[in-house]
Parts: C-alpha cells; structure tokens; sequence
C-alpha cells in the first residue's frame, strides 16, 4: 500500500506535465547565413551556446524559409502559408518588403501563430523585429500578441536612404517610447525582455517570438562583445546573440520549464552578401538573401526541447518555418480552420525521431513568382537571377536542374540527363499552381521598384 | 588505518595511470574536404561518430596540413618538418607525389614518429595508404613500423593511367599479398586490423596510425554503406569512414583505453574538386587540392582525449599536422635531437585549454616554393595558381592579402589597405627561408611534369 502511494507520488508529476500544454519559443535572427555557426562549420564565429543547443537538441540541415527577404518570410511563420496567398510577397510593382512609407501590413483574414494559440489561453509575447506593418492595424497587438517590445521593421530603416523616414521606432506595446534607440544596447533589452516573459509566465503556457534585429547591417554589439570575435564586427554581433540565447536556454534551466518549452532557432533568410563583410556566410550554398538559390533560402535551424527530442540528433528532413504553426497547434489542441489552405506539415514526427521526414517539395518564391521547384533531393530551376544586381531574371525553357544532397553548391547541371525528373517536377508545380488564388500584394503602396531589388 | 588503505587502494590505479605513456593515435583521410562532416556543415553526408568525437573533444577550426598533395603532406605528418627539409617536395621536374614507377622516398635521414617512439617501447602500427616509397628499403617496415597493413600508395595507381603500373599491391608487413584487392572491402579491413592492433597491445604503449585510402577516388564502399547515404557515392564512402572511426572509439572505451589515448583525426589535403561530385567539398573555401588557397591546406580535425581534453570545445588556434609529432613525443618523453629543424609546435597546451594558441605563422608552399604565408588573421599570397588546370602560377608584385578570419572564402583582397602588414609578412617568408637548405627532391625520378599538375 504504502509502495504503491511512493509510486503514484513519484508518477504524477511525470503524468501531470505530460498533460501540460508546452511552451513555445522561437528565436529568429535576421540575414543570419547557413555557414554563419559553429555547428554550422563557420571557422572563426564562436557560438557555443548555440552548439551546444544542437548537441543536446535537433540540427536541421534542409530547413528552409518561404521567401528570401524579411517581410514575407516572416509572414510564413507566423501564418504556416506561403505569402503569396496571404498578400504578404512582393509583385512586379512593389519592394520586397514593407518600408517606414509603405502603408499595407498583414491583414486581419490571416491568424497568426499568436491569435491562435490565444484561444488556448497561451501568453503571447512578440520582443525585437515584427516587419509586418508598422500602422495601429498591424502591429503585434492587432495579431494576437499579449506582449511587444521591439522595432517594427529592419534596423537601417531610417534617415535619407527611406525617404528620410523617421527615427527607428521602438515599441512597448502600442506605444513607441524612443526614436533612434541605440542599437549597441538592443540584444541586451531583448535578452531581459525575453528572460522577464518567461519568469512572469513560468506558472502559464506561453509562446515568445524573439525575433532578434541582427545580424542585419548596421551592425552594433554592446561593449562586452565589440571587438572580441575573430570575424571582426560580424561575428561579434553573432557571439552577442548566441550568449542571448545561452541566456534563454538558461532561464528555463533554472525554472525548470526546459523540459516543457520547444525552442526553435532560425533565420529568416540567407546572408547580405552584398555587404561583403558585414554580411554573412552561405557555407556550401550558392548566393544568399534575395535569390532563390539555396543560400537565399536555406537557413540554419535547431530544435530544443529535452526529454522529447534526443540529443545529438542531426536531421537531413526537410522542413520549413511555415511548419512550426501546424505543429504548435497540434501540441497545444488547437485546431486549425478547415478552409484555410496551410503550406507547413506536422513536424513532431521527425523532433520525436519517429519518421525521418514529413514532405518532400520545397516552393522557391522570388516576390509572387514560382522560380524554383524541389522535389525530393531535386530542384528545377525555372526562372534564376543573382541577388542585388541590375541582370534581370532568366527565364529558363529546360529548367536547370540540380541534385542537392549530392551538390548542394547546386554546380552540376543535370537537366539533360534527367528529363523525367523535370516531368515530375512540371507536375508538382502545376498541382501547386491549382491551389493558388490571385491575392493583391499588400505590400504595394507607392513604392516604385528600383532596378536593384532591395 | 583501515581508511587510508582503502583510500590508496583507491588512488594507486590513478597514480598509475598518471605515469603511464600515453597511446596515439592518427586516423588521416585521404582528400576529405573542410566541409565533408556533419560538424563541419555538410548537409547531406551524416558523420554521428565523429560528430559525437567532435562534441566529446576538440574540433580545430584553423588546422592545416603541409603540402596540398598528398606525399610531402604525409611526409611531414610523420616528421614534423615541412616537406622542402626533407626533400618529399616535389621540384619543378618532379611530380607532385610519388607514383608507381618512381624510386625514391623517405630517406633514413628522417625520424618517424614511428621510429621515434620506439625508443620508448611503443607498439607502431600503419594501417593503410603509405605513400612515402614503396621500394623496401621505404616501406613502414625500414621506417619504424612493427605492424604493416595496407597500400604503398593511392588506391588510384595501377593500370594504363599511370604508365602500366601494376596491379595495386596489398602489403602485410614486408610481404605483398594481393594484387588489387576487392576496394569495397578496404575499410572494413582496416577497421578489423586496427582493433585487432588495438586490442592486441592493451597492455603497452601504442602508436597506431591509421591512413585510410578514401574517399580518394575510385570511390569504393561495402555493401553494408553503398547506396545508403544522401549524398551519393562520395558520401557512402565517408559515412563508412565515419563508421569506422565510431568502432576505434567504442573498442578504446570497451578496453578502458579511452582516457590514456590521445585521438587526432584528420585529412591529408583538401577536395580534389577536379573530380565533381567524385570529388569532396572545401565548405566555405575557395579551391581544394592541388591549391594553396584554404581550399587546399585547411582540413577537418578532431583531437580526443576523454578527461585530458575537455568535451564541448572548439578552438581556432592555429595548428599543423606537424604539431603532432613534438606533442607526441613530449607526452611519451621522447627528446628531440638538438640538431633537427622542427617546424611543428607542442599542441599539448591548446589541447589541455591551458593556452588559446601557439603559433601564429602558416607556409603554403605548392612542391618546394613558398606560394603564400599567414600571420595571424592575415595571409599574403605570393603566387598563386588554380587547381588541376593549364594555367600557369600567377606571381604577384603586390601579394594578394587576406584577412582569413573574417573572410575565410579568400574574397575580398585588403593588400591596398595593409601595406604595413604585407611588410611584416615579407619579414616572416625572408626568415623563414633563412632556415631552408637546399634539399634535392626524392620525388624526381623520371616523371615529365605534365601541363595539369596531378
């Protein structure tokens, strides 16, 4: 009897917490490269908290974002749908992202990750970059999010090269409380932000999004890391950002939520290289943010989440940001509206090791435009351009075609090769076309498309 | 008094063990890329073994060998000396290496680690791909070796392609036993010799140095791994490699050998990109074998060593292969002759975490001529020429200067910026090459160079 009582004690926190609904939190950087940490091969970036994160966690090494610059991409995951069905790519006539001028932003007919993990009474928190309008409509607390402390686009968005906008705004909640913040000090803000949220909710189920501005130029590290990477300002910004995130892996160590929060950690796109060395690095992959090439849209990705995924795990599966919102949903019971058309797939059985993947076709956008397919290890190039340039797109009558887990520098052309493996890929695409629906770009809104897309 | 004996009882194992030489061991690839391990970032090539060696151990960032080809690399892996004092370079009328028909070697002028350790009672072994003479009086045997399996030479040099040599020799100590053996069953071959050896000398001091022929090309794996990996032949054969690291770790650790050996895995030069996707990946790298760009001469490298060196670390201190030789000997208490020009450094203090790094200088040389220097984060080159094509060696007035750290692609030129730099590097080659005799090469020997250095 008295066994029996030592044993149900000892069970029911076990039974209790697997009734839990587990926290989530993502952590996105920005313009981050696939080559740009340690675990990732980056020689001379420290980052051993993120390291050590995929050591004791999930490593992805096929994740991939849905656009290839900020605004739509960031649409995509909070949505779990392409942004050309939500409004949030690019057309023809727009920029590839929202401006401190532009005057659309995410409407109200999409519910994000926040809105609907709401409805399960989740706290909801949103701390650093939003980019998915900056009006009243569209911020953060228009979206479901309990919690905003942050800017609501890029960092460089000010002054004369935007139209002389105004200072970079910083938010708490709906109201902007400084202009021109100074950035050496944003990741610090952000780690206490993000730290005091998981405090204040230890008791609650919570979703944070902590959607760091860097490693966006202009770059800014705080005195402790300025000048003390080996890969010069770059790289001491990212070592800023992997000791935030040490800090948060930390936090719920301490509060003993570790074994109950998902944590997440991506990039919303490939590297700048047009800045050279104040962008990042593709690692094998050619090209980065802006193109459709696998360093624009293949980004680093770690999972964390002990007890439920084992350590030491890499995965080649392929997965997407849009994935997240599907599998958050699915932990926490909430259920997803039958009309609306979700591009991300149920993730937890490839965190969990129970399938080695969960869907095998990638969607190359570039603005409102399909330019390349993958299925399988395949992708078919339609249309190919390079990232920052006056050359204007080539539209390709055979598509190129590349093995990507056997060239992943997508070198090797094979499309002559492999006629049926384009055949197959034509298909995909056209099925995928079917599931689409003209939806005007709410990015347009004044803004003439210079010849260098930005 | 019943406590302090069960307190020495305790301790006299630790004493023992404190005394006790060291085992080493070298597990050297054969044209493995910087970017061929999951650790290193490739995508599709899964390396768990030695992926959980890199997070048990020490992953260098910043590791070098020698000599972009393989001969003088190996040369000055088992000598500590660059490959132009001991004449394994090649000279303007050799070839690169040493091939089928040519009759030199590694002269008896030269200590081995091999030859070095004996004098401390070690137990030597090499198994697999030699490649320092393969006339007896070169063999492992003549140079320190009491154990020899494996091949004199690449796995590639039989056959028409190299003037009709003959079928590939299969040696076991001085005695040939097959002629081209069946490739598929190589590494599994190596793995069983290699425990065996292992297994075998327990009980004594050992120095194992395991030099598998792959992934060289021709590409060959087992059934058990062909077919299997993401990334086509090329990755079956290193995911086989990784195996067998992961089988030397296990059988150390079965043994309770782990903690008194000293585990370094590496490779002999970069990619040989000439052969596609035959051929490896330099990750972030420009060029590969054949190349004194990073392409060429940076490679992977995993130091092990449970309990002496810490789990979780990676160091970008810089670091040769010809580190290896005065570590080992200083750990197994082997005085080097006063009258030997090393050029390796004691590695011991970055393995143990004791010192960030202990050199700063790198030679690039291309057979015998110094083609670039590194000093620190910078790296001058003096000449340079691209990998396995007609084109001449470029020499440049003004060398083409690099900051390797923050941009490793060797992309962006800065010799405008640093001319005070390119004159501190000019100091660092003119004495350097105040140290450098006249050696005549043992690679001559009836070999033309051809136009495409091989």
């Amino acid at each position: 009897m008295r066994a029996l009582f030592i044993l149900i004690v000892w069970l029911l926190p076990h039974f209790l917490e697997a009734q839990k609904q587990p926290n989530f939190i993502i952590i996105f950087a920005d313009d981050l490269g696939y080559g740009d940490l340690g675990c990732y091969g980056h020689p001379t970036i420290a980052t051993p908290n993120l390291d050590r994160m995929a050591s004791e966690g999930m490593k992805f090494t096929q994740f991939y974002v849905a656009a290839n610059v900020c605004t739509p991409s960031r649409a995509a995951l909070l949505t779990g749908r392409l942004p050309v069905r939500s409004g949030m790519a690019g057309s023809e006539n727009s920029g590839n992202v929202l401006y401190p001028f532009s005057t659309g932003g995410l409407p109200q007919s999409e519910v994000t990750l926040a809105r609907a993990l709401k409805t399960k009474a989740y706290q909801t928190a949103i701390i650093g970059k939003w980019h998915l309008g900056h009006l009243p409509e569209f911020l953060p607390p228009a979206h479901g999010f309990d919690f905003y402390f942050g800017i609501p686009y890029s960092n460089d968005m000010f002054g004369p090269a935007y139209r002389n906008a105004p200072p970079l705004p910083l938010y708490r909640n709906k109201e902007k409380i400084e202009g021109n913040p100074d950035q050496r000090t944003l990741t610090k803000r952000y780690t206490e932000e993000a730290t005091r949220f998981i405090r204040d909710n230890k008791n609650k189920p919570f979703f944070l999004y902590y959607a760091n501005n860097f490693p966006h130029v202009p770059l800014y590290a705080s005195d402790d890391f300025k000048g003390k990477s080996r890969r010069g300002l770059y790289g001491d910004v990212v070592e800023e950002l992997d000791w935030s995130v040490g800090e948060i892996l930390k936090t719920l160590k301490e509060l003993n939520l570790d074994k109950n929060t998902l944590v997440i950690f991506t990039s919303d796109n490939g590297p700048w290289i047009r800045e050279k060395q104040e962008g990042g690095s593709a690692g094998p992959f050619f090209e980065g943010k802006g193109s459709t090439y696998e360093g624009g849209m293949r980004v680093p990705a770690i999972a964390w989440w002990p007890g439920t995924i084992q350590p030491h795990r890499t995965t080649a599966a392929l997965a997407t940001t849009m994935d997240l919102y599907p599998t958050f949903l699915k932990l926490a019971g909430v259920p997803v509206s039958k009309s609306t058309v979700l591009d991300g797939t149920d993730l937890l059985p490839v965190l969990t090791g129970q399938k080695e993947e969960v869907r095998d076709e990638i969607f190359y956008y570039a603005r409102n435009k399909l330019y390349a397919v993958r299925k399988g290890p395949w992708k078919a190039h339609f249309i190919t351009r390079r990232s920052y340039t006056k050359e204007p797109p080539v539209e390709h009558e055979v598509p190129l075609l590349f093995n990507l887990e056997h060239d992943p520098g997508e070198k090797y052309d094979v499309s002559a090769d492999h006629p049926e493996v384009i055949a197959e890929i034509i298909k995909v695409r056209d099925r995928h076309a079917a599931t689409l629906q003209h939806v005007a770009s709410h990015l347009d809104g004044g803004y003439k498309r210079k010849e260098e897309n930005k």
